[in-house]
Parts: structure tokens; C-alpha cells; sequence
């Protein structure tokens, strides 16, 4: 550990890049570092061909065009909302599999939403512009209500979708602009047994083999789209050792976090987390047993719980390995030393550090009710997330637009609407499951006397609150939902379905809550952040990479194992182990078609893999690219190491899971029958 | 806190005593603070009567003498064993209450046993002797053996029961001389609904209002045991800031542990726990609503496992006090200071808080291994339990007393024989639950690929193992397991009841992990804080208290409230508000008796206060006494603060929760028409 601290506050100093690490942003990607370790020139072409050929599933995944005719290369399990939309009891697509013959037979994804990047725009000095002089909460409004307006400016007049974005925590504000499809397509998906082979145990582990691809399309008026630029596929994937790149959507890291800040993940955040999430996993857990509807009704929300659970755990433990946490706060002393040591520099940064612990502190007061009451912690519900989100629209749209709260504005409004107005299944007895939970939490974590508590509750328990709601609401019909989106605050006004009325009931309450974290957490906090980043700049140069935001970045490595325990991790595996692991009980079963099948697939062909690239969730779904710019994988996870990614990058242990061209091309041809798709896929 | 942590620092080295803080040892009750601060003279014979009154539920809990019969006060909660025991679908005595005519009713507590302390001895020369100049391992093997023989040869001489207790983490060891009652009988018992009213979300909470009392008795030759020392009732209860005492046995504190064992318990014990047990409250509570019998049956453990989910819970929160940490840190610097500017000392002190670390370093390389295979997490199951217990019994008795491992040898197998022959209901399903459940975490967290997962799984899941094993065992059957137990180890491995099979297979490898525990986390943790009580001893003098051990203490107090947020609690509640807190709905739900009987029971009728005594877990069920001896409550809980106790105890926050007399002998008369045991109570 020693080393590390000592590598860290030495590289503050003097040099930006560390081995291997980074999620850059393609205006800053670190050509040069490529070139000396690899010596691979990376170039605009090459770069421009990457961005043009990836895209972002909005609802937190990436893929990338696997043909000129729009299909879509992405994960499984970045494909289950979908799946578990189109299934029924009667075919579980999720158990069976899905393949379309032709493309008559692709199926709608009704809540999915595709988007490409086409250009971005630093408005870094507007933004700056706008809140130039103004206190705290002053400027985090006007910050608000800038990036509303540059937003709307920008979709005016470029056509495109525009999304403002903030890197370097602040210290850099751009203009994202979009190509956005919304009419996406499932074209072939396998069992759920397979592309997640090993399940939760598995997960996060390796080695491994999980077939975690799915394909999906996008259509422009009823048709396939065109896009032309799209990856090649290198089906024999990379040789040992070779320099690899992975280009995605990374959701979210918090490496440039202050030691106050890592420390409220660490003592509050997370473990709270935990605490409901895994009672609610149990709950799940119990359920999932009590017949197969609600086996097959849970399966992805316990699966998605799972995944959040293990990610949680994980990063609670490196928060808790003091040699990495000691290196955090000597690289925060270096930085704050750097500062003080410049007058001009210090007198513009003030107390930063100071204000961010502050409105931490301000937080705590109040972060239960927040959490339970505005954030929506009590209310475990797609019939509740409907109901909030109808009446909340209803109340924004008739405010003009820069007023609006962010996720209501005429940008943000599209989504929302394909969100609430989509058909998709509604599970009552696993909504009272959810429900339930979760109000008798809000009793657990506010306290039996609480106000909102009284006032939500009542003479009521949860169970028969839950189950009021639930059996008395409408909205789980889309016509429902309809009416009352276009009627706005009249119709809801007027509606007697009772998630409405609770969602009405506890709005102003709520809103109160979430205008005192805008003011009092949100906003001095943000501002420490700007200030902060701009010491950061003065200090250490620009030539670091932002914390991750689910926009666009490369990252580079190469495709080698690490020791664990002593031992090498062979960077690959191969088909013949898999047969090895099967039990023939979940989760770790086969599909039918896969059983006795090791000698058609290939008992050498390579099945997922492993490199240094640094992604984080978010990335799920992206080609690994070698560089050429062919496609040699589809990354679905990290080694168990890599959760650590959160906070820090370790370059000995860190590493992505990949799914091996090999193994996806052969099990399209073998076990599925896809030629077709492996047709066109390869006649690119 | 500057001001807390100033206060620690400065009485380690000046006064041994805080105001009312302390869970004293009769040997060393701090007479003249009590003196100073209360003006009570607490006598030698006030002290004798109190020990002679005072008894302990083996179980884990306290009670009292009530009366020359060997009628004993203590919590409802502390006979829920019994009650659970002796309740069945066709009649919940947890629901129902149970109230004996006569004495002809008395229903027997086969699990329970009864222990009152007759004499303490002082045996610290003797295990000096016996380990001295030996390194950690073999005087851990010596200090055990020691133990096992002293407990032997006084069980001889005294005809009493002996166990071996270990004071201020080794700094003293004496023999505790019980005299022991086996044949306990229920006799009182109101409703669970009024005893635990509010149920988990009032739990540690005040104001209350919670009936939490049982009444039992103990016999002797089938004839009500003769008890001349008990405790008369003073029945109007304490005034308002009166002095007051509380006799009883806590269960566990952890006030004296190095900040490395703190930090140990806050960043790894604790949040594993937690992790595993918030999980399984999620299965029970959701099994629990799949029936009537279901919701029967995990009633009880439900409870209990949420009661220790909201004291971890508390107990991470308090190590997350950054200030009180920071307290403990400067206390153990200025222990270690002084340490160190004593030479001979610093030389028999020698290295013991680094020893400390290292042990801790140690056990988490396989801590997990240990408490899944060895100290069973993975195995969550009674019937587990028993073949345990059979299968260890079976082979420890072979051996000589001193080579058997603790909780095995001659002082030690009654008290096993009754907990493993006692005929309990064994709830198969709830079992299922509780196993499958147990599995699926031991494979979590030891990995899908560790040894002992593929030996215990094998090919199957955990559902379809605990399926196995629980259909397959025959253990739930009281005559099978005396057969088993009267066997030895022939009738042992001649058994092919699969939840023996697996004990056995398991049992090599579970023992191998518990002597690496005690060979290299034990066993130099244990020297290492000997030496540290003795610089304690020679630094700050005797005149402080040990750690809670299940032993006979006093505290002391006075009754009166604290301020919450600003607002002062008033120290004791009323039946009128009981009333008015009611919904109607589980946990805030009143029997059919209380309905309606606010003005048979006395508006003004006091129901619960609280008191600044120190006390914990395990002193459930003490009378909390009068500067005269009577009893003036019956202490059933903490406040929320109180949970922080384990590691410090604030003053000014933590308060001890007791049931009120008056409302005792109030519900007895008009709800419960108890007349005769107001009579056997009162008639002292």
C-alpha cells in the first residue's frame, strides 16, 4: 500500500497519466501514452470511426452497429427489459431464447432508446458566465436554469438531441448533441441460462463463460436504419498480450471525490443501501419460491438487485482498505498544500474542502426523509414511479421551460413520456411485495412518530396500505396512463386512483425536501466542486481524464491475466470447462440446445476473456476494438477486482470480462441457427 | 465531542469513576460515588440480599424472587422459548397469553434452567501459574485445560455448579458457584401484542408502553422450590429523580477493547452480519405471509432476529461516531504512553496491541471459512444444531475432561443434554427457509469455487439440499436424538440420517478451523490483553469495572429523563397515551382485554420509565431496586442511545426502559384476574 500512496503523490507532481488507466474523453484521449506503451498510433480517423459506430442504450448500457442495415451488438442482460417485456407465462423469452428469422419477426422494444453521439460543444464559459458572482444557492439555480436553455437553444438549432454534461466534477460544462432512435427492435437473444451462466455466484467472477450478447435493431420510419458506419468483427479475437481498446458509455466513478465525501459513501450512503437492499433481496428471494409466475416475475428485478448488492458490498470493502483510503486523503493534502502555497489560487478556491464537509453534515440532518419521502425510497412501485411522474409533469409543463425541474424540461420531456406511456407488464403480487417493503422500511428508518410516517400510514400497516393502492390503482394500464398524461393537472386533479393521491398528497412535502438538498447540499457543493476542479487544473495540467458520466469514452489496455493468490488467471476461457462446471441445477444449467453440444461448439474455441481496459457499469455492452478498429469482443463485466474502479484504478488487479467473438459467432451458427446473422454481420 | 474526549483522557489518569456509568462486580461496588452523588449507603447486607434474589435465565436473561415459592419476575420476552414451546397451532400462547389457576397449571420450560450465584473465588494466581512463561499457543491450551480442571475439581468440593469466568478481558479469572434449578414452569404471560406492543418499530424506543413481563416459577423434587430471599414490591414505583438500582447479568460489552478490535468489529464483524441477517429477516418476513401456521411459527424469530438487526445496526452507527473513535484512539495513547515511561511495565506489556493486529490480520485471511464451516453460519438449521451437538458429544466424550473442547466437558454436558433431549417443535418448513437460505450465502461468500462449497453442494442447489437433508432427518424426534446421544460415537456412525452424515463429514475440517482460531487468533489476542489489564491495573488503579460476562452486576442511576433534539423526555408513561397510539394493525394492535380498558386500568397508571443505569442485553428481566431493596420495575430495554453502550456509555443519553409496578398489578387484577399471584406477591 505503501508504494501506491507514494506512486500517487508522486504522479500528482509531475506526470498525468498512470498505466492503463482512464476512461478518456475523445477530445484527450492520451495518444502519446499509446504510442510509448504500446506503439499504436491513434488517430483521428480511427477515433471518428469509433465514435460514429457506438451507441448508447439510454437505459444505462452501450452497443455498437454490427451492420449498415442498423443491428445493434449489445449485452444480454443490457436487452432484459425488453425481454421481460415481450414475456408471458406462456413464453418466457427469458428461459426460451428469442431469435427472428427474418425481420418481419423482430420484435418492439417499447420502453428502449438508442442514441449516437454526433458532435459536442464546451460551455464550460457560458455556464460560468451565468453564475458569475452569485452566493451558493443562487448559483446553483442559475446553473439550472443555464443548462435548460443551452439545451433547448441547441436541439433548435442543430435537429439534434442535446444533453448538457458536466466533466471534471464542474470543471469543464459541454453541449452532448445526439442522434436518438426510439424505434428499437429484439432481433436474437439466447436463454437466460447461458448468457448468465453462473448467475449471482458467478458474477463478477472469473473465469467464466457467460454468452452475454443479444442483438437488437434500430428502424427510421418503419424501416431498418442506415448506418453505415458500423464495426468489422475480427472473429479470431486478440492474441495473449495484445494492445486492446474499449469505447462506451461508462455510467458513473467517483475517483475525483474529496476523502469528506468518500467518507459519507462509506459510513452512510452504501451501508443504508445495503441495509434495504438486501432485506429486499430476501424478500425477492422468499417470493421468487411460492410458484412459477412469481418465479419468472422476479427473476430480472432480483437479478438487476443482485448485481447492486455485490457491486455495493465490493465497494464498501475497498472504502474499507485503509492503505487506499490513506492514499485518497495524502493526494487530497498534496493538492490542498499545492493550493495553499499559491495566494491567488487559494483565495479562489476558499474553503472548498470545508463547504463540501458542511453540506455533508446539513445532509445528515435530513437525508432520511429524503431519501424515503422525495427519492422515492418508500415507495418501491412502477405503479407509484407512473404516478409521480404524472402528476409531477402535469405541474412542470405548465411552468415555462428554464422553471422547470431538470428532469421535466422540454429536453427530457420525450423520454419521460416514452417512459410512462410504454406498454409494459405490471406484476401485481410482486408490486405488493415491493411496496409493502418498502413502507414498512419508511416506518423502520423515519421512526413510528415521524410526520410523514403519520401522515403516509395512518391507521394503516404496510401490508394493507400496499395492498390498497395496488388493488384500488389504474395506471397499470397505458390508456390510463395516457388520459391522464395528456390531461394534465385537470385530469390528475380529478382522478380518485389512490397512487395518485398519494403521489399528489406527499408532492409539496417532497418537493420541500428535494429544494432544500438543491439549496443547502447540492448547490454549495457543487460550487466547491468547480473550485476544486479549477485547482486540480492549475495544479496538475489538463492532461487527466473526467470521472465517469454514461458519455462517451475510450479506454485502452491489453489483453493479459493477473495473479491472484499466487497463481496466474489464464486471460481466456474455453468452451470444454463450461461442461465441466454445468451441475445441471440453477444457475448453473444449460439450456436444452446446449447440452451434449461441446463438440459442435468446439472444445478449444475461446469463450469470455480478460484485459486491463478500465470500464465501469454503463460500458455493459461495449465492442472491444483492437487497433484496427475491429470488433474482437463485447465487454459484459469486470473481474471482482475491478468494483474497487469506483474509486481508483488498480492496474495489478483491475480488469475487464469480455464475451469472445469465437464463441458468439459459433453459437449463432451451431446451437441457434442464425446464419442469417451471422451473414450479416460478416458480410461487412 | 472535544469536550468527551478531553473528559477520557483526563479520568484514565485521575478519577476511576464517571457518574452513574458502571456494571459493577459485587467485590468492587463503588460505595462511596453512590455515597457522594445519591447520599445512599449501599451495606454488605443490602448487597447480599440483592445476590440471593437475583437469578439467571440460563437462556441469556435475568430474573427476580417474587416470592417465598420460588415465583420469579421476569420479561415476556425472556420466555418466549417457553412459550414458543408450548404453543401450537390449535392454541398460541403467544397470542392468547397463558395464566396458571394454580399451581397445578404450571406448564413446564423444558429447554429453560435456573442459576442463582451462591460464591465467587478468585483464581487469577492459579491460571497465572499454570500458563506461565509458555508461548501464546501452548498457554492457550493451558488456560483452557486449567479452566476445565478448576470448574471440575470445585463442582466436587462445593456440590455447586462452577463455571469459570474471565474479568476485564483476563485480567482476573475467578469461579462463578451457582446453585441451579432444571425444572422451570411458566405461570404467567400476557399477550405477545400488549408485552411487545409496537414490536420492532418501538423497539428501543421511548415513551413505550409495553407489558413486557412473565412470571415463572422453579421447583425442586416436583414441589415449589423454597426461596426465603426475594424481593418485596414496592408498588407506587420510584419518585421522579430518585436514586435507583438495577441487579442482573449483562450479557456482553466491549468498553476495553483496543481500537484495532474496534475497527476490526466496525469495517468486517458487523457489516457481515448484518449482510447475512438482513437478508434472512427479508425470507422470514416474506415466508411469514404464505399462512397462518407460516406466521405462527417465524413470529418468534423474527423478532428476535430484529432485535439484533436494530442493536448492530445502532452499534455501526456508534462506531461511526468519528469523535467517540477519536476518544478510544486517545485513550489507548495515553494507556501506551504510560506504558512506555515505565520500563519494567513496557517490558511485561511488550508488544500486545501489535499482537492484537496481528491476530486480527490473521483471522480474516480465513474468517470466513471459520464462521461458515466452523462456527456454522452455512448450517442454519436445528435440526443442524443437534447433529452438531450429537455428533461432538459423541467424541468429546471419549476423551479425558481437560483434552475436551469447552463447551464439552463434564461442568458443561448437563446443560448441552437438556438443550439437545429437550422435545421442541421442529417447524420443517420454517427449517427449509432458514438452511437453504444458509447454503446459498455460504456459497456467496466462500465463492462457487472453494473447497467446501463443491464439498457440501456438490452438484445440487441449496433449495434441493436443505430439501434433501430436512426430509431426510430424523432428528426432530426427541427419542432418536437420546438414542443418538446414549449411543456415543457406535450409534453415531452407524446413523444414516443425512443431517448427521453431514455434520460428520464436515466435522474434520470444522474443528481444523477452530484450532487455527485458537491457536492463532485466540490464543494470542487472549495473552496479548492480559497484559494489557495488568498495565491497565497498574496505570489506572482497580477502581473500575470489567466488560459485561454474563455475571452477576449492580449499576446505579436515578430516575430521570434526557433531551431529545432539544425537547425533554419525561421518564415515564401513562396508560391514557397507550390509548391513543393504538391502530388497530400488527404491531399496534391491543389483545381483546385491553380494548376499552383504559378506565378499569387507570388513566394515570404508569407503564414503562426509564433510569440512567448502565445496563445491556442479558439484563433482561432485572428488578430494577429501590435504595431499600424493594423492587420498583422490571427492565426490559434500552433507549435508542442505550445501543452505543456496548462500547461507551453516555451519561446524558443512555437510559435504561422499564414496565412500571403499577401497571404490572393493575393489568394482573382487571385484565388478567390474577388475584392470587397479586396476593402470592404482595403477601411477602
Amino acid at each position: 500500500m505503501k508504494r501506491f500512496a507514494w506512486t500517487i503523490a508522486l504522479l500528482i507532481l509531475v506526470t498525468p497519466t498512470f498505466a492503463d488507466e482512464g476512461m478518456w474523453t475523445l477530445d484527450n484521449f492520451p495518444r502519446d501514452a499509446v504510442m510509448d506503451k504500446y506503439g499504436v498510433e491513434v488517430t483521428d480517423a480511427w477515433l471518428e470511426k469509433v465514435q460514429s459506430s457506438i451507441v448508447r442504450l439510454d437505459s444505462g448500457c452501450t452497443g455498437s452497429f454490427a451492420s449498415a442495415d442498423g443491428l445493434i451488438l449489445t449485452n444480454h442482460h443490457c436487452a432484459r427489459g425488453c425481454i421481460a417485456q415481450n414475456s408471458s407465462a406462456e413464453n418466457d423469452l427469458e428461459v426460451n431464447g428469442f431469435l427472428a428469422e427474418s425481420r418481419d419477426e423482430e420484435i418492439s422494444c417499447p420502453s428502449d432508446q438508442i442514441s449516437v453521439l454526433m458532435e459536442t460543444e464546451d460551455i464550460t464559459a457560458k455556464i460560468a458566465a451565468a453564475i458569475e458572482g452569485l452566493g451558493e444557492q443562487e448559483a446553483g439555480e442559475a446553473r439550472r436554469k443555464a443548462r435548460t436553455r443551452l439545451e433547448q437553444e441547441c436541439e433548435e438549432a442543430s435537429g439534434l438531441k442535446c444533453e448538457s454534461v458536466s466533466l471534471y466534477q464542474g470543471g469543464q460544462q459541454w453541449l452532448y448533441k445526439y442522434k436518438r432512435y426510439t424505434d428499437v427492435r429484439l432481433v436474437f437473444a439466447p436463454e437466460a441460462d447461458i448468457a448468465a451462466f453462473g448467475g449471482d455466484p458467478d458474477n463478477f467472477n472469473f473465469p467464466r463463460w457467460c454468452l452475454d450478447m443479444s442483438l437488437m435493431r434500430v428502424y427510421e420510419d418503419d424501416k431498418p436504419a442506415v448506418t453505415p458506419n458500423h464495426l468489422s468483427w475480427r472473429t479470431e479475437g486478440l492474441d495473449p498480450g495484445e494492445p486492446m481498446f474499449i469505447a462506451g458509455h461508462p455510467g458513473s466513478t467517483q475517483r475525483l471525490l474529496t476523502v469528506n465525501d468518500l467518507k459519507f459513501l462509506r459510513d452512510t450512503t452504501i451501508p443504508h443501501w445495503l441495509m434495504r437492499n438486501v432485506e429486499l433481496r430476501g424478500r425477492y428471494a422468499q417470493y421468487a419460491k411460492t410458484g412459477e409466475e412469481a418465479h419468472r416475475t422476479t427473476r430480472s428485478p432480483l437479478m438487476g438487485l443482485e448485481n447492486g448488492i455485490k457491486v455495493y458490498r465490493k465497494r464498501l470493502d475497498a472504502l474499507h482498505n485503509d492503505g487506499l483510503f490513506e492514499s485518497k486523503l495524502k493526494e487530497e493534502h498534496a493538492l490542498r498544500e499545492a493550493v495553499a502555497a499559491d495566494p491567488d489560487l487559494a483565495a479562489e478556491v476558499g474553503s472548498a474542502w470545508e463547504d463540501i464537509e458542511r453540506a455533508n453534515a446539513t445532509y445528515l440532518s435530513f437525508r432520511d426523509d429524503f431519501q424515503f419521502i422525495e427519492a422515492g425510497a418508500a415507495f418501491n412501485s412502477s405503479l407509484f414511479g407512473y404516478a409521480r411522474a404524472l402528476v409531477r409533469a402535469a405541474a412542470e409543463r405548465e411552468k415555462p421551460n428554464e422553471d422547470r425541474l431538470r428532469g421535466y424540461t422540454e429536453a427530457a420531456l420525450p423520454r419521460l413520456a416514452q417512459r410512462v406511456l410504454a406498454p409494459r407488464p405490471v406484476y401485481t403480487d410482486l408490486e405488493r411485495v415491493r411496496l409493502s417493503f418498502s413502507l414498512d422500511k419508511m416506518r423502520e428508518f423515519l421512526g413510528p412518530d415521524s410526520k410523514f410516517v403519520h401522515q403516509i400510514l395512518g391507521m394503516k400497516s404496510p401490508d394493507s396500505l400496499a395492498d390498497e393502492l395496488i388493488d384500488g390503482s389504474k395506471l397499470a394500464d397505458p390508456e390510463v396512463r395516457k388520459a391522464l398524461w395528456e390531461g394534465g393537472m385537470d385530469a390528475i386533479e380529478a382522478s380518485d386512483d389512490p397512487m395518485i393521491g398519494l403521489a399528489l398528497s406527499i408532492d409539496e412535502a417532497a418537493r420541500a425536501l428535494r429544494k432544500r438538498y438543491e439549496d443547502e447540499v447540492a448547490a454549495p457543493s457543487d460550487l466547491a466542486y468547480e473550485k476544486i476542479a479549477k485547482a486540480r487544473f492549475a495544479v496538475q495540467g489538463t492532461g487527466r481524464y473526467p470521472d465517469a458520466t454514461f458519455t462517451l469514452r475510450v479506454t485502452y489496455g491489453s489483453h493479459v491475466g493477473w495473479m491472484e493468490k499466487g497463481e496466474e488467471v489464464r486471460p481466456w476461457t474455453t468452451v470444454d470447462r463450461l461442461f465441466e462446471r454445468v451441475t445441471g441445477e440453477e444457475p448453473f444449467r444449460l439450456p436444452e440446445g446446449w447440452i451434449g453440444a461441446e463438440e459442435q461448439l468446439g472444445s478449444d474455441t475461446k469463450f469470455n476473456f480478460v484485459g486491463t481496459t478500465d470500464i465501469v457499469g454503463g460500458n455493459s455492452g461495449s465492442p472491444v476494438i483492437d487497433k484496427d478498429g475491429r470488433l474482437v469482443g463485447l465487454a459484459f463485466d469486470g473481474n471482482i477486482h475491478s468494483i474497487s474502479g469506483s474509486y481508483w484504478f488498480d492496474t495489478e488487479l483491475n480488469r475487464t470480462v469480455s464475451v469472445h467473438p469465437q464463441i458468439m459467432i459459433r453459437a449463432m451458427e451451431t446451437i441457434y441457427g442464425a446464419d442469417h446473422l451471422v451473414e450479416e454481420i460478416s458480410g461487412n
